[in-house]
Order: structure tokens, then sequence, then C-alpha cells
């Protein structure tokens, strides 16, 4: 199954853009009739129909709705200091899309490598693998956030912050502490780690502390690594023949 | 800490290559007496201290040795098949050191899209993330293998293989079927997969079926997936104040 993005879907037909109606005829070479699938983003998959084989303006006719399409059973916002590095930002956009979370937002921290981002690129990364991975559900990408607007605002679930400083209370390792079913906001600092201040600030805010093990892992391999945990948390049952 | 690769190292005086050397003189600043930290790769740490601050031949005194240091309490083998996009095997190679992984067996399958790998680039990958995670033990890395090769091998643990096909009998979630401190084999397939041939011929082998979710991975996606999970399943306990 390919799968193409249609955020401004409309039914019972829609016209493709000319880079996907490309696609369609010129690549994949899909004839009137022939079955192709689109998502919204939104948690509807479309299995639909090409209607009119053009390779600039390809309609198609939607036959059958499929909504909320394998919604993940929790809700993961990962709240991480993009890289000094914007490729290794974008692995971690890139595999926290296929392993599941729910909403990214770009932290703006006191030892902040990167201080500014283009969003349109983060978000064609996403976008991407939301499509690579036959996903209904794009994640939400905000744009660079101050840590300390993100640490003011309501959320309804676990907070959690990973740092390697001293633990204040105590720092309970990511995957024993989580439930299946949580909604988790986990935050992730820059290569500097959060500093002394901004862990005070979080944990005064309410936050928890965590760790993902004694490993020192670089900013994008502990999102990653923080995402693998929650999805592993939150797996469904085995699968026999 | 800032971690030397010499896999040559000799006590108590050691001289570093012209790249160390030219590093530690030249970008670090360290002057005669000034410690700094060396791995031999096969689990010694050596704290040393600077004899002669030779910009071309730096010298240094070993002082204190730890051996064993930070041993995995479980060994991974991660086999997997290399991608077409270099880079993206190359992220995996990182990512696995960084995690933990005790080697890693890059391997040749039917459909895989990469049949030919640099393993000096390779190795320059995993030596790299082994010094920046301040690791003393190097993963030990194997030229591209044939899976029928590798089947045929006899190995003391568990071995498992990762496949996106119906199950033959059982697929059991790789987290759930884990037990802390084993020793893990784990064969994950390329863009296409193992062909059913080939996962046939691995349970007749006496590999077991698992699976890492429903998501659908990338290769080097499922390739970190697992080494996390192994890395999960084998974690120390908490951390208190």
């Amino acid at each position: 199954m390919q799968l193409f993005y249609a955020p401004d879907l409309t039914t019972p037909r829609y016209t493709l853009g000319e880079e996907e109606s490309k696609h369609c005829i010129r690549v994949l070479r899909l004839r009137r009739g022939d079955t192709l699938h689109l998502t919204d983003g939104r948690g509807t998959l479309y299995r639909c129909e090409i209607a009119e084989e053009d390779a600039r303006r390809c309609t198609v006719r939607v036959v059958e709705r499929f909504p909320d399409y394998e919604r993940m059973p929790y809700r993961l916002t990962m709240a991480v200091a993009p890289t000094k590095n914007i490729e290794r930002f974008e692995w971690f956009l890139e595999k926290a899309t296929e392993v599941g979370v729910s909403e990214i937002v770009p932290l703006l921290c006191e030892r902040s490598e990167r201080r500014a981002l283009k969003i349109e690129r983060a978000e064609r990364v996403v976008v991407s693998a939301m499509k690579q991975s036959l996903k209904a559900f794009c994640p939400a990408l905000r744009p660079l956030t101050p840590l300390d607007d993100l640490l003011a605002e309501p959320f309804d679930g676990r907070r959690l912050i990973a740092h390697c400083d001293a633990p204040r209370m105590e720092k309970r390792h990511l995957f024993d502490t989580l439930r299946p079913h949580e909604n988790l906001l986990v935050l992730i600092g820059p290569e500097g780690d959060f500093s002394p201040a901004e862990i005070d600030a979080a944990l005064r805010a309410g936050f928890e502390e965590i760790t993902l093990g004694r490993q020192r892992l670089r900013t994008e391999t502990a999102a990653v690594v923080a995402t693998v945990m929650a999805a592993t948390r939150n797996h469904t049952p085995d699968q026999t023949a």
C-alpha cells in the first residue's frame, strides 16, 4: 500500500496536486479504476479509485472511509531541543513518527545549540515518515517553543523531564514509571543538558525526573529511546498463527 | 571526560597517533600533567597523564586501570541487512553503539538492496560512537555475511528473527519474550523483508519468530528499536538522591 497525503481531501471526489498526480500516473502507472489510499492526516484513511488519469490533475473517487485508523492507544508529546546538526534532529522526527508520537515540540533551552528552526522543512520530514509508515495520524509539530512557555502550559497527563544532573528527589527509569494508555509529555534537553535552574523550574511546575538508563545518549538518541519505551509499554499482545 | 581510542595501548607509557596527538595538544590544549582517558576498546579504561606534550607524538603515562569498565549485563548481537542508503545503516551503527550492542553482523539476504559494504567506514562510525558515549567495549563488527552462513553457526543463547510475514507458529513480541542477562542474536531483514524461504530456514535452524509491534518500521528503525528493547529489559534499578 502506498499512502498519499491529502489534508484538504474532499469527498466523494478529490483532485491530487501536481506532484502527487505525476507520481500516480507516471511513476506508479496507475490507471482509471486502480486502487490507491489517501489520508487527511487527521485519522481517516480513504480507499479510493482513480477516476481521471491526468498526470497533472489526477482525480480520485472515495470508495471507503476508515475513520480513526489505527489510533495510538496513548498520547505522547515529545518536547526535544533541536540539535546543532539539523540532520540529527530530522532523524529523530522521522523515527519518532514511525514508532509513534502524537505531538512534537521543538524546545528552546538555555543551553540550546540551535536557536532557530525551519518548521516547513521539519514538517516535510514528518509527513514523509507518516506516509512511508502508513499512518493516518500526522504528528502535530509546533514551532520552536521556549522551555518556560511549555512549563507554564496546563497538560492533562504525566509530565516527565529526562536529565543527566543529580536527582533532586528521585529519578525513576522511564520504562518502569510508565503505565499503559497514559497521556505523556517527555522533555529531552540539548547537547549540554538542561541547566540546573531549568530542572528546578520543571520540578516546581510538577514535572517528574526520569532517567533513560546508564548510557550516555545524544539528544536525538535519547528522544528516540524515550519514544520506543513509551511504545513498548503500550504495545498490543502477541500474534499467533 | 573525553575518551581516546588506543587499541594498541602499552603501559606504563603510550604514544598517541598523529591525529590524536594534535587533538590533545592543539584542540584540547592539554599540557604536561593533565589528565585524559584512553580505552583499548576491549573493556579497560585507562586514566592517564600527559608525559610529553608533543602535537605530533604525544606521550601519556598510565596512572590507573579500570578493567571490565561498565560491561553490559547481557550480550546482544544485531544481525542487520545494510540499507541501500548507507547513511541510514550508519545511523543504526551509531545508535546501537550508544544504547548498547556487543556485536554487529551486516547481513546479506535474498532481497538485500545493498550487496557490498565498506567495512572500514562502518568501523569508523562505531569507534566514534564508542568514544563519544564513553564506552570501553567496542562493538565487534563483522564483514557482510550471507544469512545462510549465520544460520549455520552455533550460538550459545536466544536466536530471534524479526519479520513482517505471517507467523509460522507464534510470533512473540520481542520485549515480552526477553529475559534479563540473556545472550541474544536478533536478525533484522532488508527493506523488502526476509523472503518466506529465509524465514523457514531460520525456523528450521531453531530461531524464534518475533515482532517489534504493529508499526511498519524501516530496517534501520527496527534495528534500533530492537536494541532499545534489549537495553530496556536489562536496565539497572532506579536512582535516588
